[in-house]
This record gives structure tokens, sequence and C-alpha cells, in this order.
């Protein structure tokens, strides 16, 4: 079960210093062979279970079924995936083994053939392993649980760099808008947006959440919600379309999201509903703050223009959202997010993402410090001292 | 069943005239004693049934389940149930005949306390009958009769005006965002925003809309989709935080909403969400117009700041909305909207309405013309004129 640090039977005050410690959201447990253990995600709001997946198959329905989402913990189940998938294997030689790990790193990709980066993680696992092909199968294997971990721990140490320079955005009493979830169930441990708003409440800042719903999904209601109530911090939800009025009432002093992608000019490709948030911020002259690490950052796309926009299944905006996994099959693809609102036929336009241009964002917080406009010369920059490393 | 008076075999064109004609939200039936009929808005989308009240309580039931919803129609459900209500009376004397017309009034102003409109119907009901007090008990209750179906052509009316100065701002191809659900269902007949759409589409104008959801209750997708639907007018469904992005890619001429109360300044509430597609149309050059009767102007109100908006239960957001008839009560009362989708315990910020700033507004389409700006000066104009006729 989460816990806090911090003794909770102590009220909440500046100074005092805390220190989320939690399950992380996706682990290697044991040693080789070992397992893999992660929140099921489908079954929050209402129970919170880490499910162990000693064999492939377990860990691949679990990506199917959303039971691990958000991009950097799929990039960490995939590289998990690798070794689960191996970890027992009969090859002795360097061919056969590539030939098993191509089997599954295709079974892994086709689980969710869209999500990048699942094939990041698998790509990574695939160098890694290429690297040490003259070494016994078993050493091969010990090399990608070090690959594995290291994936892990890389994220882990980019969120909370990350999140102490966007904590450094929030004073005390700072009350912050987001929009989905940029937690840590987003990220192996901590998160992005939502990960800021952890440090600064480890600094002993008073902080407090309004988390915008997030149709069609509902993670923001699902998930950061969840992720708040777990980390004592004081949150409130409301629908996507009340964003403009708690601005005009002034109880917004600053927006943090996420990003999917950020284009070389800064401009922003986030969870469909940030670019309104985005206009609705600068409309009541609120700080409108992306955060998201480095590796975000896309200098091929010139402009958000470059970036394509994925275009999703109707059923998730005209069926309510039923993620509970012992609805029967059958019953599942009929009506894949649960009981219908709208007519049959209905047109839908369901995009997953959309642009936030860069004259909207006051800052990109990255975990190599926060970039300010002109965002291109300043991403221009960052590359150069981050290829200098 | 719904139907068209157009052939819907024919394909629709520019210069094809029609004239939708369907069923009404509400009506009495029959001559004395009769029974009011109404369309189920519980069972919509799935299921479209008229059901017919022959005696109060199931009349009181509609009313409390939202089985009839609406504003103007609520108002006509009063005036419809007084009648329902007292149409067996014993009563010989008008001072027994009052004291059963109290019981009636208090019985169907407390199936929905909160709805002005109920209560605006009652007391018109009120005031037929002391007009009458006079005339024999059967002729008092003909009078009522007169007055409740005066009440529901008057609506009637009034929406085809309003209409017809809509449509006014409609071309052949404009696409229209809209909010909530303005339509038939919402009134006896044709609506107010959504009133104008029918109209053009019967002028012969291809016009086309974009439905915002409108969570929590959803009824955007549940009942204006389902209406557009049946007229044979193409609707394409959004969450609402996708209305940001459609205006964005160029796919909005202009946004048409409905009114809950207008002050004397012009700013207007609405249902939540208004407001933030207002800014959202005002950073994307989109004319932004509110359709509502002259009945809806509160000239007391100086402002918007004078019109309180009432909070609703939190469970309309952290459970999805469930408004089927057969749950049983208890577990109704447990889960009033159904599957929870947040934590226990979730703070939530759940206005009904928010005020949209008069300068937001480009225009004001009543059913004495269209209101421009500035808005205190034409509100007061029309005042007088209103009184003068």
């Amino acid at each position: 079960m989460p816990r806090l640090a911090q003794d909770e039977s102590q009220p909440s005050a500046l100074g005092t210093q805390r220190s989320f410690q939690w399950e992380p959201t996706i682990a290697w447990a044991g040693d080789l062979p070992g397992s893999v253990r992660l929140i099921d995600q489908t079954l929050l709001p209402g129970t919170y279970k880490v499910i162990t997946c000693r064999t492939l198959p377990p860990l691949r329905e679990a990506i199917q079924r959303l039971r691990v989402r958000g991009a950097p913990a799929l990039g960490a189940a995939a590289a998990l995936g690798v070794v689960l998938g191996l970890q027992r294997t009969k090859a002795r030689t360097w061919p056969a083994f590539e030939k098993e790990l191509a089997r599954v790193a295709e079974a892994i990709g086709s689980a969710r053939p869209t999500a990048v980066n699942l094939f990041w993680g698998l790509d990574r696992m695939r160098r890694a392993a290429r690297r040490h092909r003259a070494l016994p199968v078993d050493q091969i294997l010990g090399s990608l649980l070090n690959e594995a971990r290291a994936v892990l721990e890389e994220d882990r140490q980019v969120c909370r760099r990350m999140a102490a320079f966007g904590a450094s955005l929030l004073s005390d009493g700072s009350r912050i808008l987001t929009h989905c979830n940029t937690g840590a169930l987003a990220a192996v441990d901590y998160g992005t947006a939502l990960g800021a708003v952890f440090r600064a409440a480890e600094e002993g800042k008073r902080v407090s959440v309004i988390a915008d719903e997030t149709r069609p999904l509902l993670q923001g209601a699902r998930l950061t919600c969840w992720e708040l109530a777990r980390a004592g911090i004081p949150a409130t939800l409301i629908c996507d379309n009340t964003a403009a009025q708690v601005m005009r009432e002034g109880r917004v002093d600053l927006v943090l999201v996420g990003a999917d992608r950020i284009a070389a000019n800064g401009d922003t490709a986030n969870k469909i509903g940030t670019y309104g948030v985005a206009v609705l911020a600068k409309a009541h002259r609120i700080p409108f703050y992306v955060v998201a690490p480095v590796s975000t950052i896309d200098s091929a796309a010139a402009t958000g223009a470059a970036i394509p926009i994925e275009q999703r299944r109707p059923e998730e905006v005209t069926c309510l959202p039923r993620p509970i996994p012992h609805a029967s099959a059958r019953r599942r693809q009929a009506h894949p997010g649960g009981r219908p609102i709208a007519p049959e036929g209905t047109r839908v336009y369901n995009p997953a993402f959309d642009v936030t241009p860069a004259d909207l964002i006051a800052g990109i917080v990255t975990d190599q410090g926060i970039l300010r406009p002109p965002y291109a010369a300043a991403i221009k920059r960052l590359m150069r001292t981050s290829r200098a490393r």
C-alpha cells in the first residue's frame, strides 16, 4: 500500500520537510529469473492492487488493457518485458537468442502498436543485446536486466531533476490547475508536471491542485485525484468545461501540464484540451507552464504543424469509460467503452492531442532547466549543451 | 415516432423547403378529463418513448426523475400538472377548490424545488383560477385547461419567432458550435439556440452542428445529438475540452447557446462551460450568440454579479451519469450518478452555471429581435417596447 514517509498524524505545515516514497508504478522484482510488479491502473481509483507478471503474456495483457500506461512507464514496461520474455530462454548461441529477442519484441510492440515509447524501449534493449553479442547467453541476459534497470533509474532521475526545477515556480500557497495525469503513474515514479507539485510539497510548501477530469478517458479524475489523495495534497476535481470559471474566480495561480512532443520552436503537443486551457490561462493572465524531459523535444519538427495528431475511436466519447476487467470479451467489443451515451451512428471528432502554440507558454520545465521564450533559440542552445555532455 | 415532413428518401439540398413536425416534448391529450403525454428523456438516446400520465403522481415522478427537464418545458409541466391534479376534484365551492389547488401546487413545486419555471407555471395557473373564482368549479377547470394550453402555445410561438431571428444569422453551409441542449426537448417544441438551426434547415440552408457533450450530465451528447439526428441535420459530437481545437482548425463559423438568465447589462448565465466557450470564440474571432426569450431577461439584476450560481452535488462529477430507471432506489442513493470515477472523498467544484460577460457576446437573439451591444441600452429599449404592447 502507498505510504507517506512523513508521520500522517502530524498536520502538514510550511517548513515540514517530507519525502514521498511509494511503490513504483512498475519495477523488476528479484534477480534472474525474476518478475515485473506493476500497479493495475484499470482498477484505480476503486482498488489499489500491485500485480506480479512472472512471464511475458500477463505483462503483454497489462500493456494492452492499459493496466500500465503513460509514455515513460511504457518505455520501462517494454525494457522489462524483454528480460521477462527471455529469462528462461533455451537459446545458447547469439543467432538463436537474437531470433527469440525479435519474437519477444514483436509480442510487446504489437500489444499497443501506436505507443512510440514501447518501441523506444525495445530499440534500446535490442542495441544493448547487440553490444554484448559476443558474451555467453547468461551474461547477455544479465546485461539486459542491467539495461532495463538503467532505463527505470534514468526515468526516476530525470523526473526528480525536472520536479526540482518545476517546484522553484511554486510558492507556499500556490494553487495549480493541471490537465490529464502527469504523476507517478505515468512514469516509473514521481512524474512530470505533478512531480513538480510533489516536490514543492516535499519542500514544505502548502500547495493545492485543481484537476481537470480530462475526458474522454478521465485520467484526471481517476488517476491524478488518486495520486494527490495518496500524497495528502489538497485537490479539487472539476469538469474540463469548468476551467474557465475557476480561472475567472481567481482560484488558479498557474497551470502545469505535461507534453507528448515539443517542436523545435516550442509548440507543444499534449492531451486534448491542453490548448484550450492555455488560451483560457492567457485570457486570465495566468502563467501556463509545460513540464517535460528533454527527450520529449523533437528537433526534427520545426513547428507544431509537423506533429501528426492521432485520431482515436469514437466509442471513447460515445460510451462512458468502463475499464472494469470482468466484463466479458464479447460485451467489451460491442461497447468498448461501456454504456452508450449518444445515439447510435453519432459522428465524433476525437483527436488524442492538440498543439499549444509556443506563444501561450510561459516556460518549458525540463530536466536540464527551465526554458524561456524565444524557444527556438533556447531549444537550440539546450540541444548543443545536451550533445556536448 | 419522430418524423420529418420532408420525404427522407430525397437528399437535402439548398432551396428544399421542409418543415419539422414531431411529437411535442409535453402536451395535453384529450379534453377533460384528459392526460399529459411526454417524451421520457431519461431513456434517450437509447429508447424513444412517450409516456402518458392520467393522474398527478406519475407526472410528479417524471419531473422529479428528469423525464421532463428544460426551463420552458418545466413551466408547461407545472401548468398541465395543475389541471391533471384537479380534473377529478370533488370540490364544489371556490374555497374547497382553492384548498385543493394549493395542495396540488405544493406537490408539483416540491418535485424540483430549485426549478424556478415550475413556480412561474404554478403562479400563472393560480392567478388564472382566481380570475375565474366566481364561476362554477367545472368552468374554473375549463379555464385552467385553456390557460395551460395558452402557456404551451405561447412557448411554441416564442420559440418559433426566436428561431426565425436566429436563422437570419445562418447561411447555407454555416457550421455552428453549441453547448448543452437547447432544442425541442428543453421546451414544448423547437427550442432556443437549436431552434434557430432547425429553422435554418427548414429554410433549405445546409447547416451543420458541433455539439459539446456538456459534462457533467451530458445533455449535449444525449439529447442534442439525438434531436439533430431526428431532424437529419449533420452533427459532430466532441468532448467539451475539444472546442478550442475545432475552433483553431477553422471548423466553426459561429457559436449559438441558450441562457438561463440575462442581466440588465447583457451578462448571461447559462450551463457551466458556456463562459469558456465564449472566451475561446473571442480568441478565434468567432461570433458568439445567445438565443433566449425576452422572459429570460432579469432587469432586476444589474450585472451578472447579481445572478446567484447554484452549486450542485459532487456525485454528478465523481459518478458517471446513469439515468436508467431500473436501478434500485437504494443503489441510486448510494451512487446517485452511477459508477464512481474518482477516489472516495474527492473534493469537487460543480457549479451548475457560469456567467458570460456581455462584452464576449456578439448578439442576443430574442423573440422580439436581435439585441446588439451596448446591451444596457438595447435591453432598456426592449423592455419599454414590451411593456407598451
